[in-house]
């Protein structure tokens, strides 16, 4: 049993956090921070907890001693905390943005100021367990990727280590609005947000330096928010390299993705659900990825998860697994829903 | 031609007058107000009207004199400036609450504090030509009703009035985002709102007194929010008055509505769409209103329409036409969408 | 372990009894049928369930001996075949309508056919653990009631079991769209049913009568389709009986539900989710039931579920629970998401 | 005056045909045609047409003689029919796909069958004023284009022609439901497509043909169904050819579309509607269009437009006011709804 704490209980990852780790069998939350709710119940920013905790949030200072810490804390502020939270806990799982990049000057052109911790970046390792199983086992420190990048590095890396493509993508992401979090502006009034097709990074979305990282490949992202409060659905479009076609690509997902507990191919040639779609996988750690060929140059990749899960606090409840020894689907079983 | 000005332009209520008195072939937008945009572009708070008009917000202090005024205020706000209002148009159409009752008490126990103008509210006449047509035919002070409150009263009043339902009736009213504004708050995030039935007004919704003091009946309603961004949808109960049945109904409404340019009876035994339903009503100024008994001494009544338009800002232009003699339908064309 | 079979697997409530059972701890699915899909995965029909099943849906007539059958078989076509499946099964859970109601002429009446069953009608108890738990933990024939019933039956039972509501009830219903199931007709096509508020059964819908069986009430129910794939809401209206008010309401859900496991009393004064609201419920198995007094005389009660889960699947898998003397929490831990 | 028919007017596109004809100054519709729904009031298939028209669909075999014909046929079921079609009127506008593409070759590729009137296809006009309005003043053959496809062409069609950008260029296209038709499969079942990501042709979407032959490019073009009934948006990506930069972009598209009665240029740098959106253009003619250069070489762009109307029965009366030469705005002013 490991005594975990939430730093940032009160927004959309935190109470995700919550969910996973209440029904963890191996994990007890010890105590969720928010500032602004502190001393409040923690079902009353989440309500679907109502009658399965009775915690309250405290403050973020007056934090002990944790097994483990869940950083569900802003971008560019969580990096000039880090010594401080390194004190009270001996595994740190961050789930900001700040330490996924391990170029400090790719940080800088994409987050718009200098990092603050550099020494601190080397100890980190990428919280994919896909990716990074091995070195996760022993990590104390992991930052967990971006639910785009995550979506994006699922769907290209095994046409890219196979060398079944060429350097240089495209992506088109879909999100709901939930990860715009909490305590969004205007933008996500439902009036506004409802039915939206909405370009709002038409160019250089930020996870496109993680997914570039991770892959070794040239990344152009664009980001559109589409109507669905969960889930992202990343389109990539890459020309096949010499050599390779629709075939050697199955044979290479298959084989990187069979032992994975979390990563399904779906790549059928027709049938409703054929190729991955956010909606079912709603609450469900699952990512699934898929591809199609589009004549013999160019190939269509596909992938989808739910950007809270997946794609945030799931994932690091799967690397807390990791970490730990644990099954890695331990608390984490659930199916997602259909129809959803 | 008309010289009308809008005063609280920014909002959902503005930005529809501005639409449809734009297109409407009598009357002229001279002015537009918003405090808090004023010297920017209008079709920068209402994209849909992108090269339809080049006007600007300008300050409501820099109003000038005009034929017609139109008040898309907060309540409570607007009865404290009436007076200066009037010192600068000659028809006023106020879309605040602050005189659609005419009792002062009311309105004092609905909206939680004393009226700032009672002696004004004699001069207003509740917007709602299908009741009022005559005297709003020489009207310089409009109170338009509000939108739940005018479905209610258009589903009920010739069932009143004509004596076929016992006093007591109960109204579950449903209703879109947009109702909550331009400036909502959290509750109306896209995560929180999006797909919700949430009973925010379990019991004493406001418009149940405005709906009281135009039938005559006892009402008791209740609002819930659904996921929609425009629409307002009541379902009323009340008791069959003794010798009264659905066909004495039917006459009752057929009779009623059947000159009105705006109100449609929907009322058949079967098919997709044989009750009411807002969706089809977007952007049109129709209120349906439909009915079916229920056995033999209840009666369902329904009444559907877009809140910003018959529940609005159409229904004040509707006014304006009846007052300046225009064509009923001027400026107030549109169909409606289906699908939509 | 028991091993169970799942009659009519194909559609959307044989899905969600597949989920839940293929998590359940104490269950082995042995069998799920389709005369439509026989031979084909049931991970093709659940595309929720890839990588979590292997199993192929058998045609019901190859169906062998089982410990409990689930039927997610059609109304008035139940009955007849029910002979047939006691001599397959121990223990059958029945989601069709056919046995809930007592009374063949009341069937007769809501349902426009005669009860072809009426002397196993007996035999049947009606699967709701809140009201028959003891009767539950020896029944081998289990009626699980409609999703609206049990709404509406968990709203309204205390208050009317305690004496402190008059007997005359109305309740309006509001639904999602896979009540319709997995193969409704062109009423349900996206482009109509999508922000619909359609009245589909503006007066006497079905579940009145399981409700008026149920509660000793007389009940007038309209049911309206609302735009949401999953859950369902009821707000129902009385009158306070003499000497009652809302303390003693409040008292008497607390103590009706206090060791429920599967509702909650949610009736706050202010807050986002101060009452019941089916979007943070989905997949989960929890009712939530709440209340507001209208005034000193009126009531108005509300409750909330995911028509699937608590509404079918869910309350069925529960009453298995009960029945077997497993924990009745087993399988059904999934708590709810937010947001959603 | 000109009297026209529309031959298949039960579906969506012929219902937005009937919408739009109705209000229009110059046309009276004579004639309906359903074969289904003969002998049927129009206003039972289009709701929002109530108290509008008293039209009855007509047998296509009983169609006389017309100014116009408006066919909402289905694909490769009109060009075996058109020489029929060209006995009973003067000027033919055709929704459906047969006679879009100028080389029967490209015709067979995507639609799979041969073409069976390749003699009539030199007499057909792309009905894109846009690009041949000097043409469709005189033609009296008009091949309306699909929706994705004039999104496509009127989003690339001038960097295209002003050799700003390199000849391959993929698009990303997303649409709603309603471009299914009313006549919809499974796939189409609310439940199913609510709150969809579907990729449903990840390669080959038929509309590349048109866009291609127009622009003179290459193009490969995914599309994804999302939520939303009405709607289309397409995100292009290509590269900016030497010399060219995001200032030469600009103004070839405001030269390109400033006297376009119904083509917006919407490329801000910030705001909430800073590219096209198709939420607000519902019911519209408008296709707004974008772009927002990537680094120094690639380029994004974006168009939007409602599919029933500018990608379909708005664009074919567009025609018609070209051909007639009446004001090319004629019947069909509707500005679009914010919020919506």
């Amino acid at each position: 049993m490991a005594r975990v704490a939430i730093v940032g209980g009160a927004g959309y990852i935190g109470g995700e956090l919550l969910r996973l780790l209440l029904g963890h069998p191996e994990a007890e939350v010890a105590a969720v921070t928010s500032t602004r709710l502190a001393g409040r119940r923690v079902d009353g920013a989440h309500p679907n907890l109502r009658g399965l905790t009775d915690l309250t949030f405290v403050d973020p200072g007056s934090l002990e001693e944790y097994d483990a810490l869940f950083l569900a804390t802003p971008h560019t502020e969580t990096m000039g905390r880090m010594t401080g939270y390194a004190k009270i806990a001996t595994t740190i799982f961050d789930l900001s943005a700040d330490f996924r990049l391990r170029d400090p000057e790719v940080f800088r052109r994409y987050y718009g100021l200098p990092h603050e911790a550099v020494d601190l970046l080397p100890e980190f390792v990428l919280g994919l367990p896909e990716l990074h199983r091995d070195r996760l086992r022993a990590a104390d420190r992991v930052a967990v990727p971006g639910c785009m990048a995550t979506a994006g590095i699922l769907a290209l890396r095994p046409a890219a280590a196979a060398g079944l493509i060429e350097p240089e993508v495209t992506i088109d992401a879909r999100t709901g609005s939930s990860g715009s979090g909490a305590t969004a502006g205007p933008e996500n009034l439902h009036a506004e947000r409802s039915g939206a097709m909405r370009v709002f990074a038409p160019t250089r979305h930020r996870h496109e330096a993680e997914i570039g990282q991770e892959t070794g490949l040239s990344v152009r992202m664009s980001a559109t928010g589409v109507e669905a409060v969960r889930g992202v659905q990343v389109l990539c479009r890459a020309r096949l390299a010499p050599g390779a076609d629709e075939r050697a690509v199955r044979a290479a997902y298959r084989a990187a993705y069979a032992a994975e507990p979390f990563v399904r191919v779906v790549a059928q040639k027709r049938g409703l659900y054929r190729l991955p779609e956010p909606k079912i996988l709603s609450g469900s750690n699952f990512c699934d990825v898929g591809f199609a060929a589009d004549g013999e140059r160019a190939l269509v990749l596909v992938a989808a998860l739910d950007n809270l899960v997946k794609g945030g606090a799931g994932n690091a409840v799967q690397c807390m697994n990791v970490r730990y020894g644990w099954p890695e689907r331990a608390g984490l079983t659930f199916a997602g829903l259909h129809p959803n």
